[in-house]
């Protein structure tokens, strides 16, 4: 009996991704149910101390990372693009998934925004881009943004937030299958087999 | 044509000794050569601005690392046992290799030593513990620890330091492949394959 996988995502993270365009295909494939779970990195990043992206605090690494990214994407057959501003902004984006969870759209939504962002350099902190990739999927593009600005939504991003903290979440993308945690894209299919093997 | 696969390890990082154990067999397969590539973090480290272990300076982190080990090893039938000191001192080892980088016995020095901090629990930064690692092997313990007191064998090592951190190195384990970088254990593989197809 299969347990769920929860996919832990941060729009602005790399890394997040190639895995947030896998990551239902896959678990399909294993006969996984799957938990999207949108949060912010930024206060997950402040509760360690750090105050921007490691990426941009370790610019050796940073250097590394895109180099990976370039090399992962083409593995994977998924275009590239190294957007000209990192990291941009997620508020948005994360906000409209916290509201819209169980939305039949929201994957759709989830790698339209990953693809606006890392393959067609797009900035998806604006409400202008966010616009066009809903309506692009058929919904109602000015009644969910308004709804991301509400205190019930704001509040669903804090708590998908807290929860990561509390799960000792501290990078992103991640997964979680019952109390195991699993971090980085190279760590997807170990999460997916245990999920499916639910014990 | 394969191309040699250049293999930079620091005896005192964990996701190293998984690595140092697989990856002589693992060029084996492939019939790619293996060159082993000691360094100390501690400079590479001190270059980005930090002053310990990112394992130690950010917990959380270091709590799921410490999991993710044990996950790792299990996985590969590696016995694992966390040390009761991280990091423990590599210096001694570090330069029994950069001294000795062509004798016919340093994978296997380089194994035990692994196997000595990471399932044995043992301080390797002690010569009590290396001169026992080289006497099973063979070895004439005493000679070859004063020799890594040599200032040849101290300047061998901080020129193996000082061309990791120019190839970009920023951690360990990483591989690189003529002028392509690969950090961490789970890119051994894509490191390989790489070598392997010589491109």
């Amino acid at each position: 009996m299969s347990k769920p996988l929860e996919f832990w995502f941060e729009f602005a993270s790399t890394y997040s991704y190639p895995a947030a365009m896998q990551v239902e295909a896959a678990c399909a494939a294993h006969g996984v149910p799957l938990i999207w779970r949108p949060f912010l990195l930024g206060p997950v990043f402040g509760a360690q101390g750090m105050t921007d992206s490691p990426f941009n605090m370790f610019p050796v690494k940073g250097a590394y990372m895109w180099r990976d990214m370039a090399r992962i994407c083409a593995a994977s057959d998924l275009p590239f693009h190294k957007p000209t501003t990192f990291p941009r902004g997620s508020m948005l984006a994360a906000r409209i998934c916290a509201a819209n969870a169980n939305a039949e759209w929201i994957g759709d939504f989830i790698r339209a925004v990953y693809s606006a962002n890392f393959a067609e350099d797009l900035d998806v902190g604006a409400p202008e881009v966010i616009g066009p990739v809903l309506e692009a999927l058929g919904q109602d593009a000015g009644s969910i943004i308004d709804n991301a600005a509400t205190p019930e939504s704001k509040q669903a991003l804090r708590d998908l937030t807290e929860d990561a903290i509390a799960r000792g979440i501290f990078g992103a993308p991640s997964f979680t299958v019952g109390e195991e945690l699993y971090w980085g894209h190279d760590r997807m299919e170990m999460a997916l087999k245990h999920a499916a093997a639910g014990d």
